[in-house]
């Protein structure tokens, strides 16, 4: 236990500090239901006004795969090509119709603030990215490596998956079991006193 | 333990399903070690490029908090005055600068990817709004109740603490220890099959 965190060394391992991005995976299924356990922790992450704008698609098969890989960049094809699931993760631009259920103390809110589409648009960006943060952190829980990207033709995903057009998407998820140490050293970070400052 | 996931119950809820957004905390500081040692875990959450945008300010004097009430609306400004520590979260849209250090396998990005302002504005706050979640898992696994706000004047913000122009305010976070329970119900969520689409 390295205080003052309540989390122990093994769960900060697993969560942040051991875990990292990975291009391959054991050559393994990724089950449903591991991802509706996971789903149905980290749903309970903060978001602006209950708003929870995060949608997910999950790629399970060929032929979504083949409509998939094409918005990929070029770096990005073939390790997403191979991995065991693949989840786009979009933001719904239109989440304030859920709002009345979703915040049933001030259902105003879908109009007085997000009748506007470019409030929507940055809210629902950022909280949904508050989300994504969430799912990984609950991939990861379930012991599982991700691989987020966001090098894809975010217009084109957008066609493919989303037609509605009330949808953007943000990252890309390659995800699966543990295939075994990272290809590279960790990278460096920014220290606390480049990042945090006090006034 | 719930299976499929590696987390015992107790972390679950101490992470996200008893963890609720507070506005009373109990009246005690939040020690500057509890704050460095929440980042020196969640500095490695992922990032596009390891690229890192966020930034933090930690709202220590009375003369800088002072500064940040005018900027919140008026539904949040009495309880950012009375919580024991107030951070501003932002995106630093000059991220980029600090590539060649970060992400030293492609140290191009920096033009290649990122000469675009508006580019890097959508990556910064992409990033930053992963990281802020990170942050807000990171300052609950220290046991701290987080408080998150979007309702406040950026532009304001962005002008009194980041006065060079190139971060965006995205959150202010209210931190403290528990004051108890939370005052309502936790509202309600979707669920797995309102928000997950396999294809």
């Amino acid at each position: 236990m390295s205080a003052p965190l309540k989390l122990d060394d093994e769960t900060q391992d697993l969560l942040f500090r051991a875990a990292r991005t990975a291009s391959e995976f054991a050559d393994e299924p990724v089950a449903e239901e591991t991802v509706r356990a996971v789903y149905d922790l980290v749903k309970y992450g903060p978001t602006e006004f209950n708003s929870t704008p995060l949608r997910i698609v999950l790629i399970r098969s060929e032929e979504a795969r083949a409509r998939l890989l094409p918005c990929m960049v070029d770096a990005n094809r073939d390790k997403t090509g191979r991995a065991p699931l693949v989840a786009v993760l979009a933001a719904d631009i239109d989440f304030h119709e859920e709002l009345p259920r979703l915040f049933p103390f001030f259902p105003q809110a879908k109009d007085v603030f997000y009748g506007d589409v470019a409030v929507r648009d940055h809210s629902a960006k950022l909280n949904a990215g508050l989300q994504i943060a969430y799912f990984i952190i609950g991939l990861r829980a379930a012991g599982l490596d991700v691989g987020p990207m966001s090098g894809f033709d975010a217009e084109a995903m957008d066609r493919e998956f989303f037609p509605d057009g009330a949808h953007k998407s943000l990252v890309v998820l390659n995800i699966g079991k543990p295939a075994g140490e990272a290809g590279h050293p960790r990278l460096p970070r920014l220290e606390y006193d480049e990042v945090v400052t006090a006034v």
